[in-house]
């Protein structure tokens, strides 16, 4: 099986991060790629920066291998998720996607903590469109900023911590999201120190991605999922309308 | 990996249809195990045999083997699911869980399909309980009684094609859901009759399944979802007791 | 008018303390009838506890007097409560539907207060499942656990008070549900310590079971609530196979 | 027990309609009161019309008996409950509390058939606002307009049971609300005819009107539903200002 | 354009406020007219009093301007406004209505703040039923009661001052409702002391009812919006059957 | 005032149609400005499509007017609306909100028709994301591919007046938004025929966008929609970096 991993972000500290939790979540025999984005910022914060991410996204599917059995969206919040999905032969699995997945799957209610106040109205936003129901708790981030992003995970440890205790014993978490690309494997490293368990976005999304690629064949010949509609467009790099495969350009 | 498959009815017949295709759908390494309940009816229609099933399958918690790895509720409606998640020291997935979380991996809305409109009140309760978003367009079963469980799938094929080929065309389904154990197999005998892709319960949930053995061991020590508390009862089948390991029996 | 209690546990004291509520509850012509279920735990605390009882409400329906009118699911959490009401001919309430339905014909919103924080994630899934809306303002529970059920109610009275005056200055309740057939008859108590209406479960669901024993007949000839469909069973007690009376033994 | 009616309405035979339905509801030693309004419509269709019925019911509160020991505000869509259950020092119940209450306790899905299609926009937001579940399925009413509110039931008899019929086959109730105080008596009378409950908005509101007087006093001395505070008005009738007792007349 | 301010209290001070800050607020061109109600409170807190200032609403219509564009219903809380929309043949904008709007248009998530604890309860009703997304993030009011409804803007500044810090810091508004017509001109005033936007209500329904003036006429030939059915009535004001046109006086 | 339309998509006949339906909707005194997207499709249908529009619109934000008051999003479904809102330093308001806003404002319920059937998919997602409520009756779109877009209303005229006959009698719409720029302009060329409001999403937002201008300064200085934060980036537009004016490039 071979898995794409696409970084939406351009910072390629952070994609070995991804890819050193990938290849500890992936099973034996999945091969892993990893893309980093040529446009976009070092790590997502605003809606604008995911919104520019939604679409580096998109471009990055022209880079994915042509034998990928599926496709993991690696950034927190799934910028372009659902037009991912769309436009992609294969399946996509987006961190967030997966690690409410996971919590579901274990049963009870979950909380979310991560490494950015600021990031947390865009995380919130997503995750309650991608849940409504009660079994979200809420999510906390660090409040202070933190050097960099590829050390945050180190540097603020004791606060990354104490915001899982407060989330059993204050929110009554039955388990907790590690949200963020720059926290993939922390939840490995803590588990003995948390109560309850600690969900990874990028092995949830990892063994998703595999789950998602045994489903079979994408079969899509009609209505919203269908190939894309030919169109006039314009200033597109190649890569999506190849990708697309049916935009015509206007000249 | 090792995964328990659970059938909480009494039928046979269909736990071999059931681990057919989970054969079919399982990774090559995984070993399968199947359990027929001891008591209980037939195939589930109505919120009764659902809370009789509900129960005979936290009894069959105790014949699972000491080494698997997840279990599968093998009847679509997933009877006494979140008992079972709290219960079990492993990941437990249902066949309606795992389908309706293929139906948002793959993006899109999604309609689901079924041997018996008597059974849809059950159905529409729980699938309406687990997805409460405008993504699930309805749920649509065979008007007439069919002659047997084990053959209804062949009996009334050209019912069941006509209903898929309505959910596309009427509701603008982007998948669909073929509910019922009974029905494990038909979407891969169907595929390429249908234009948008058809979703297996036990091929979804073994899958799932597979996933979820692969995040790591279930802490819980303290919660809703720690071991069970320790306490007086009567009546109840030693394994059920043994498998909850904490009931104090009243003389 | 003939109504009888089914205490869906095991506990004979506990049985009592709801017999004696409901004599003070009902109006003076009603007969009462109380049942105890023949296995399951002392009192539900958890997930597992409660889809037992489920299954045992059930088998408790054959042992309803025949001329009974109505039908009272005497605990907290309303185990198996949809299933009892498909499978019997007259009327079944549960306490926290009835407490439920008080809370709003009182107008205002309302908080739970309870004996136990480890029961309170199935309180929260129940009500909150039942009740949507913003009028619930949640559950709190005992912290420590208590010596013996049949004794909680006297022996932390400080905190059960305590725990109400904070519902209302903290949270704005405007009437407290006491949870729990264990706390029945708690609120007659305390009434005049307390600023707003205490609702006990076992008086509202014997004078709500009193209501809908004065709405005529249930015709179910069509639909969900039809009776029971006839299919093979296997290991049932004679009294639920004969109770819905249309399953039909496998030998 | 004593039982006071609020017709919000100026129709005295619709008061007659349901005064003769109540009389068969209640239970023998229940006494009961009627009231029509002095001012408003005959009965209710628009927004304005129920606008107007809200405070008419208000007034209505100085003319119930000292004695009472519930209210029945009896027009369909409830006009001004919620300030009612405020106001009142003993419980209030509206028609379509009480029906949507019965129709719950009977578990299933219902539907609502009513005498007008314009009032259909206003019992619309009564009912999904009063219930977001998907339990309720919608409403049906008469499209022509009848000759008289107090014959409407003998003159679209044949109406109204076809729509009943299609509510069950088409829509898969599982119950019937007959809704509007002119249809009072009609599920009585065609209970023979219709394969599922049907329910009666006046048995109801009574029935639950005997139950909730027995739950004991209403205590409210803090918080939305105290009694109301003390200011400044102009041009309100005596019996408002007598009634809420707390005005503080503006020269 | 003209457009015409309805204060549905007693008020006249209140009405001064009200017009004084929608001065302001309007464009150039328009005229403004104000009325005061002719029954009701100084000011609502309660249920009862929105149901009597509904009322009062309603028969102001009758003295808007023939010449006016659109109609401002000026007390938070909006009471009678959907019954407002569909008697009158030009737009009603209420003050609740245009503040959630603005908060809306400029993103992010609210908070409410507002002059009385007691009027919370309405005021949460009102929003959470306009406003069910996750964006409204609550109300707070001045706990002790004020002296003077048209002093207790200056009174408590420093109480409302600390309220929408609050807001800021603790729930994470990214904007403010200052809520409540006495509060007209208090967002102006203290705008460079709260780093978010502040909303006035009184400002946010000029604007929006100028806007709402532009959309061209309401055709409303069918349906619920349709003019009022003729119908018998007794007791009403001349103006309400004026105005609304088609009743028929019952002799 | 001065007014920016941002058509985010390469047709530049359609931002003229856009321009000529927002001359007539402005007030006398507003100065409109309207700019083309430099990259993207001729009008969107797809989730693809609706990202790299989101993206476009980002980028257009710099050839905004200095002067500028308030910004239109002039493409229904409104691509990167939140992100813009937070991104621009004045009011930015979309096509799909201004419509629903004044749907919401006119009172009742509203359907929505527009030009493609391939579309509905996302502009059922963007308004039952944006509008919970029962009051949104859902969407019907043209089923055959027209042969232009800036023609599309004129040669589907017959179709699109019989949706919206369909929208009145069958859904019961007491208001109809014609959906789409292409149709700017359609609902004053056919009020005549239709019994009830229809809404044009550029007059409304135009009107809208003139509103938010005079809700005064946009005060921002903490919290979610505070300026970007600074950080490292690449391959990003001057525009955007300039626009956010605090994004620092990675070399």
């Amino acid at each position: 099986m071979r898995i794409a991993l696409l970084n939406p972000n351009i910072s390629k500290p952070v994609s070995e991060i991804i890819l050193d939790e990938a290849m500890r979540a992936k099973q034996p025999e999945t091969v892993l790629q990893i893309r980093t984005a040529d446009f976009g910022v070092e790590y997502i914060e605003t809606l604008v920066e995911a919104t520019i991410a939604g679409h580096a996204a998109l471009e990055m599917l022209s880079s994915v291998h042509p034998d990928a059995d599926a496709i993991v969206l690696a950034a927190f919040g799934d910028p372009g998720l659902d037009a991912l999905k769309q436009a992609s032969p294969i399946p996509v699995i987006g961190l967030t996607e997966a690690a409410v997945t996971v919590a579901h799957a274990l049963g009870g209610r979950y909380a979310v903590v991560g490494i950015s106040e600021r990031i947390g109205y865009w995380y919130r936003d997503v995750i309650e469109a991608m849940d409504p129901s009660p079994r979200y708790l809420g999510y906390s981030g660090l409040g202070e900023r933190f050097r960099s992003v590829s050390t945050v995970r180190e540097e603020q440890l004791d606060q990354l911590l104490a915001m899982c205790h407060r989330a059993v014993t204050d929110l009554g978490a039955d388990s907790i999201i590690l949200a963020g690309a720059p926290l993939a494997g922390l939840a490995r490293e803590i588990v003995s120190e948390i109560p309850v368990p600690l969900i990874d976005g990028v092995r949830s999304a990892v063994r998703m991605a595999e789950f998602m690629a045994g489903m079979g064949p994408l079969v899509r010949r009609v209505g919203a999922f269908a190939p894309q509609p030919e169109k006039s467009h314009s200033g597109l790099s190649g890569s999506v309308s190849q990708m697309i495969g049916r935009l015509r350009e206007v000249s």
